[in-house]
């Protein structure tokens, strides 16, 4: 045959496991969504349909629901850490497991007053709504020996008022958009970012904390950046997170330039500047997108290109 | 011919209309998704295709840029009384307009610390991250001589980790579930509530305190209802609203029971009882949809059976 | 308590089946999505929390894997007949079923010549590729001695580049479009029509032939109407099914006006004119949303404003 | 500054234009969403603001449209070619541009009978109706010397209702799943492929050709393989495209599999064997993820592995 098998890859995707931990009356929740890859010894299933060195994916689910409840679900990245290793170190076809988590957050319904005629204070400690926001993200790639262990959020939608210009650009024969020196600046932020620890010689990060002190960077990096184009927002934002987070060495960003134009209201005789507090048409598509790779330097790129489009 | 026309309604869809509002250095957004429907003498277009009476689509577009401009949006429910007064008093075929509005909410972006070195403290009264939790909406009907105002809500995904039962229902030979004395409760919530405001004459309830409140009602009804059946829940949450809030007369709910399952693991020899806290599948589809109204004693039923289901 | 229990329903929604049927080497697919409403003497359970008449919406399930093994899939709407009449003339509480249903169309791949070196020619008599076009829809409703049945369809899109016109519309202070004498004319349909077929001492119709036939005409007449607006071209497809389809007594239709802009390519001195051929910009939002019923003479009007944006 | 900048680009996502094409009363549609993404000189503009090596995405966008009109759409691989060749060989920072398309398809509405009493055969020339089925991809990239184009589809659902197993696979702790010799195989197939065409210098494919083939060949080798593992009919699927088709050179497919659980039916006594005909519950989430790359001997492996997923 003149065909070859080239990289390959499978495992049940999508496991949808809620971790419910019970500390007396107060309840924690843990929500991911998880997808395992394993690639190994697999040329056979492939041309011959031998499935002898083949774990079900069904399989691969069930050892996702049994070590959430096995060994819990500290971070999305240890989960995903305590998955990959088992599936490379005690599956022997296996050589690289790739776990793929996504996180839904929560938080906790405050009570009603004090004497509610309906229930006890305490009562609530179970109860939670959705947040809502951004989603979490991480990836844990094990080959045996290294970890690769990248985490990151999608749909986190942020936008500045003012402090947003563009102007300067190459004009051309098609060229008609006007310079603007007052225009809002909206993005769907989604981004990844890879730590540098990959193995157990190495102090591992605190997961969680790591995560929010990440997303506050990029936050606050975005609001305070007066922008003269999203390219240069958004690597201020990333470069704030390099220099603030020692744990990470490289981050890949893709952000939509969500346009909102000032809607021409003349027709009507209104005047709708931006500096007297303006009506704006958010527009769907097409959409400016922006996307690049910010690295500490002498680190090597690795977050491929289009990590952040998934 | 022996067709004849019955209800008929146009207007322009999902206008996306983002108001800025600056009050100094402080800005304040409104963003909403605003359509209008109309309906009035408009046989002839049906029949013959004369437009003599057709307001185009178009122009109820520019109808709503230009009134966020001209009179700004105080709440959803203002900016929709506002609209559908115009098109029925000053478009002279027209005899009925709805206008429906969803609303997505945003939260200001949290300072860096005070000795930031990139930008003054002063500067993220322009910078917003939007909170993603449910959509707000609003409907509002005039006829000429009476608005009906409707507010509500989708999306607002809530869970109760214990405090649900299930049990002393109906067997028959399609029966297969077993009884759970302590099990998830969680949905999706969709509902919409009616104002008893219908007139000028009346006081006018404060939209948006009254949103806050009653979305605030229903979590608090949620989290604080020892739950024998979803039913139960869902009319402990709308009787809490109604009694609680006197400019409300009627609420419609639609709530799917998102199933989380407790996953079986005995395969591998592990317990996994919801007491000691349990793994769970959050299942897709199918799932359980619980509908119902509740009414204040004597008022009308006049949310139409599929509304929360839009 | 000052509160009352309104309009009710609860049952299994989505139930996603599908029926393989074989008859020799030849296998047939029906491939349903079902939802079960179900109402009935249901007070306790909304105000106290008995299930003492409640049948789990787990077995409502059951039900419908069931019925599609026992009795078989001849076709949406009877398939909803034979389960709306099991729940309420069998299930001692229930007084009114509505089952939805969705239908996923499929047709077979072609076989590759007739010497492949593969298999033979016959063997793919079980395979199937998704047609992907319009989503068939269905309600049925039985109350314990009538019922009603809806047939539908939705997301069928269909676009005439020419023979669309539109002017002679209103003007007023917020008009801004210009009249256009060829246009292009798309739309996204969904549409419910209402059978006069209402109890077992009536005739059925031959719902699968009664369906096609109805597409057909709908496709038709808005291929062969002269559009002089997008609410004639509505009426035309509505009457058409009317007077060709004496079953039907009632149409509903919802009808984006799907946005087709000439792009103005004036900037670098290129014509754009219709007749010539245009590039067009296809707009998502926002579009203009026609909707109507169409009657035969004399009929009830009984399907609701909104079902068609289900 | 501790950081550096890595990969990076940008341009206008998402344009979506419809060309139609007359050819006396008979009209031709083209479909497409068109994303461009350029790199180039571009450090500029990430660490200090300036725009003076941007072209604005603005301006790629009115390019794209321009060019639709100027040049036409022959096929979306030949509209990529053109486009990314301006952007590298005419604007001067630009070293590199990828093209993105995604097609939509349209068929003919048929006529009504010859005697129509509405309108004459000729006239629906101009009348269409979306296909639905897969959505037709391209990528063309261009780096001022060689031309790289990938053609693709996704959301092609195919399913076998029979000859399709899966035993003898590894078995663990984990383990539940039963072996099963006839199963249903059902997919939706994202995949993409790669030309061997990269200059002016070989003779060009005929990509409209060369895409039904290769969609063919990809139906066909999915319903003539007897299945052993999903695995196998992919192999199978992507080497017949290898070795039917000249102009590829390598294929990467992503095949979620869509499972179709017989539904135990024992509970009311009744069989439910697949050789009898069975009922299936179609289940969403989670579902086995299957991914390789096919190459001919000798070819190198170029496509992204996520490739597929986006």
């Amino acid at each position: 045959m003149a065909t070859i098998l080239g990289q390959n890859q499978y495992g049940k995707a999508e496991n949808r496991v809620v971790k419910i931990t019970r500390d007396g009356d107060t309840h924690h929740i843990k929500d991911l969504n998880v997808s395992v890859a394993l690639s190994g010894d697999l040329e056979e299933v492939h041309l011959n349909g031998s499935n002898a060195n083949v774990l079900p994916t069904d399989t691969t689910k069930n050892t996702v629901f049994a070590f959430a409840k096995e060994y819990g679900i500290e971070s999305a990245e240890q989960f995903g850490i305590h998955l990959a290793r088992h599936f490379v170190d005690d599956i022997a076809p296996m050589n690289r497991a790739r776990i793929r988590i996504e996180e839904y957050s929560w938080e906790r319904i405050a009570n009603s007053d004090a004497n509610s005629k309906f229930i006890g204070a305490d009562e609530v400690r179970h109860s939670f709504v959705r947040k809502g926001q951004e989603t979490r993200v991480a990836q844990i790639t094990y080959d045996g020996e290294k970890f690769e262990v990248l985490s990151g959020l999608k749909d986190l939608t942020v936008l500045n008022s003012t402090n947003s210009e563009f102007w300067g650009f190459i004009k051309d024969k098609y060229t008609t958009l006007q310079e603007d020196y007052d225009r809002i600046l909206a993005t769907s932020l989604s981004t990844w970012w890879r730590h540098n620890w990959t193995c157990d010689d190495e102090r591992m990060p605190n997961w969680e904390k790591s995560y929010e002190q990440t997303k506050k960077h990029l936050l606050q990096a975005f609001a305070e950046t007066y922008s003269l184009s999203l390219q240069q927002t958004m690597y201020q934002m990333g470069s704030r997170v390099i220099n603030s987070r020692s744990e990470i060495d490289e981050i890949r960003m893709s952000a939509p330039n969500k346009h909102h134009f000032r809607q021409d209201l003349s027709f009507c005789g209104l005047d709708n500047d931006a500096k007297d507090g303006a009506v704006y048409y958010a527009a769907d598509r097409p959409y400016g997108l922006i996307e690049a790779t910010i690295l500490r330097d002498g680190a090597d790129q690795r977050i491929p290109v289009d990590m952040t489009n998934l």
